[in-house]
């Protein structure tokens, strides 16, 4: 019997002919006007799905995301035990690592401030700025979107290095790799700290105020990752006692961000309303349905799946 | 008879030093305390005296400034006739091609409309951002500075083409080189223009409405030369009316510019006041004082000067 698939990917007509070519399924962009039943009974869905509405199913035996994080199904209960779980990592690392590449220029270079100037029509000289050039970055988590941030500082002359699980297994764009237990000591050493990491129970409040601590008293932090990896009320105080030149963040604890957060207040921090990956460059698109093209041919084939998350 | 000697840069110990070492000269840094008779004394000037200082001065053999444009040198009657004038083009390229990369990727992704969200407490997605993967971008003025843009352009994947008087001349980063007559038909294809010229009678107002209209709408504008380069007016109502992604903008026309110009108030104009340069980054000074001790050595051993402009 042919499994039950549902797509929820944003598709090109010549790529869900690729698709309708490997197997029957049914094309919902983004799950739109599908009823529990519909998500209830499938075997196979490619999209990100709402988690609650896979609670309690037992015909899901694969589940293969747009995003690259896959935290809201790996709580428990939300996936049947055991459905298959793939991710499209590969598919954000141009658009989120650009991303922050931008934010960490803008703090370099005070725009911010300069923009807030702007608002009130005012020409001012706000004093020195910094460079990549020399720079030491500490990329902590160095995945997809780690690797491709550090190579684009590299390419402006920055120094680079990086903290993962595994530190014997190395990264592009990364100089020297070091475990988690090394992070304290390195960070009193960094110019630029950026986290991209999953949301695990280990990554969360990684950052809490004793870390940011250690941070130089004028580095950049950068957040392309999961919000909360971060205490952001730790940071807005940070910030507000005159430490650390800038902080750059596309995710925050909780999202959105309410209105009432310091951080919101703090004049050296810039935040993006995680905007950094998601659908805001076509060619992201473009690889979301690749890979997931790829695995779905895998999983048909019996082959073994990418980005197997578990 | 040994020539007078004032030194109006900004050095280190070592630097000073090493200038002492060459000749007898009288150190004021950025000219502090020196009187109208200092100044028309003088046959030798490594810096940036004020122009009003010079007229009249018999005296002056050499002035050598500081900063790359030497506009304000060049107005009949400031300088002797005679006098030779030279640059530190070659010092600025770092920080100003820098600055002008982070203000477009700032514009690409945004950042100064989600700056004014953040100043409202406002998270809320405003929708695609531009890439410089594949993007087409055109460099007006391929001196020092739009050569070490375009290099970094090219380092994300941008596509570069330049435009120069001599365009049988090469520069570093652009792959195809044109001259002025080709800049209208150049304009429709470019996804960025990078205006980094000096101000000669041919740059002024070169960017006119016309011209920004043949730009094509959802482009982006960089001027990181001289204000004077582009009607400002006519840019303020080009992007009132909705057209061009953003402009960046880091010198205008006059400077400061007026607290009354509409540009101010165009919320895809981002404007730094004139601070790309300067001594917005240490090692700026450091290439500055290189640049002058190697053309005093030179023009106290009768060899050619560096950097002249005449």
């Amino acid at each position: 019997m042919e499994s039950i698939i549902l797509n929820l990917l944003n598709l090109t007509g010549e790529e869900r002919a690729a698709f309708a070519v490997l197997a029957p399924q049914r094309f919902h962009p983004d799950g739109d006007g599908l009823t529990v039943e519909d998500w209830q009974s499938a075997q196979v869905i490619l999209g990100n799905p709402p988690p609650e509405c896979l609670r309690g199913s037992t015909a899901l035996r694969w589940l293969h995301t747009r995003s690259a994080g896959v935290d809201p199904y790996t709580a428990p209960g939300v996936l049947p035990s055991e459905a298959a779980l793939t991710c499209s990592t590969g598919a954000y690392g141009h658009s989120v690592s650009e991303h922050l590449f931008a934010l960490l220029l803008a703090l370099m270079k005070r725009l911010p401030s300069y923009r807030d100037q702007q608002n009130r029509a005012l020409w001012r000289d706000l004093g020195p700025v910094k460079t990549l050039l020399g720079a030491q970055v500490l990329v902590v988590g160095t995945g997809d979107l780690g690797s491709s941030f550090a190579r684009l500082c590299q390419t402006l002359g920055a120094r680079t290095s990086g903290v993962r699980r595994d530190p014997a297994k190395p990264a592009a764009g990364i100089e020297r790799m070091y475990g988690f237990e090394a992070l304290d000591t390195l960070l009193p050493a960094a110019d630029v700290v950026a986290l991209t990491l999953p949301q695990t129970p280990g990554t969360v409040r990684l950052f809490d105020k004793a870390r940011l601590l250690r941070m130089k008293g004028d580095a950049i932090l950068l957040n392309g990752g999961r919000g909360s990896c971060v205490d952001g009320q730790a940071l807005a105080e940070v910030l507000a006692d005159g430490r650390l030149w800038g902080a750059g963040l596309d995710v925050t604890d909780p999202e959105p961000l309410p209105p009432e957060h310091p951080l919101w207040r703090q004049p050296r921090a810039l935040i993006t309303p995680h905007t950094a990956g998601g659908n805001h460059l076509a060619d992201t698109e473009r690889r979301i349905a690749r890979i997931a093209l790829d695995n779905l041919r895998r999983y048909l084939a019996g082959e073994a799946l990418r980005n197997r998350v578990r």
